[in-house]
């Protein structure tokens, strides 16, 4: 997919995500150590039900669907940043998360011809039909070669 | 720390973080499978000179310290998100960043008096004092409990 395939309000459902025991705690341990998410027996994680998952986590797990099944290696470019990141609920061992990525807006670079911005917002939402995580992403992407553009017109 | 020492303006200079090249290249295959952060003889990574990080593994780093330097077990509660999230330059294999929080404001919560709600500018600058990622993040932070707030007074 280049630029030009971005097309506003086009949806995408991406891989989606299963989160187990192991990988919250093993993930935390290394990046969020909090009681919460390393360690089902204590005192924290017991008054949320068990452990949670640090945010960062699903935030990577979220990240590795959106690698695959939204970006391309052609014309994917180092994403600037994030907006309005929100975890909104719990994530748990167990759950399945459905990725949704719908496009925003996709606006062709001012300064740079080769490429436009697209901003994506994603969505993670679990078995229960919760929405977990929320975030808009903004990322850069090349246009398609001009070969390409010639075969296409 | 509760609530009540989270002061507008106070900064905070938390534990630097070091990055490699086998952390980079490990967690990317994870989550983030890139050729520009996965593979450093690619040519994508080539025209970066070399693998770049995943913002989310920069995050998932700066979140250690965070947790370490800032927040404390007896008080942080599960974060409701992140404002502006930017990654300004890469980060490379070598780096060394410095990982500064700044209060920016601490609000007692409307809903639930045994919290507060505190957002703090988190940066991090690589030794070439190049600001490299920065964000707003937003905290629920419990307040000090009654015993210790009678002993104050």
């Amino acid at each position: 997919m280049y630029f030009e395939e971005y097309l506003p309000q086009r949806v995408f459902a991406l891989r989606p995500v299963h989160v187990t025991e192991a990988g919250i705690v093993e993930f935390a341990r290394r990046f969020d150590p909090q009681p919460y998410h390393t360690d089902p027996g204590s005192e924290e994680a017991r008054a949320f039900g068990g452990v949670i998952a640090s945010g960062w986590h699903t935030c990577a797990l979220a990240m590795r669907s959106f690698v695959e099944g939204y970006l391309s290696a052609e014309s994917a470019l180092p994403s600037p940043g994030i907006d309005e990141l929100r975890w909104h609920a719990p994530v748990r061992p167990g759950d399945e998360l459905a990725i949704a990525v719908t496009v925003l807006e996709a606006t062709p670079s001012r300064s740079k011809p080769d490429r436009g911005i697209v901003r994506s917002r994603i969505e993670a939402t679990n078995q229960d039909d919760v929405v977990v995580m929320s975030m808009t992403a903004i990322n850069f992407v090349r246009r398609a070669p001009p070969t390409a553009a010639r075969g296409a017109s």
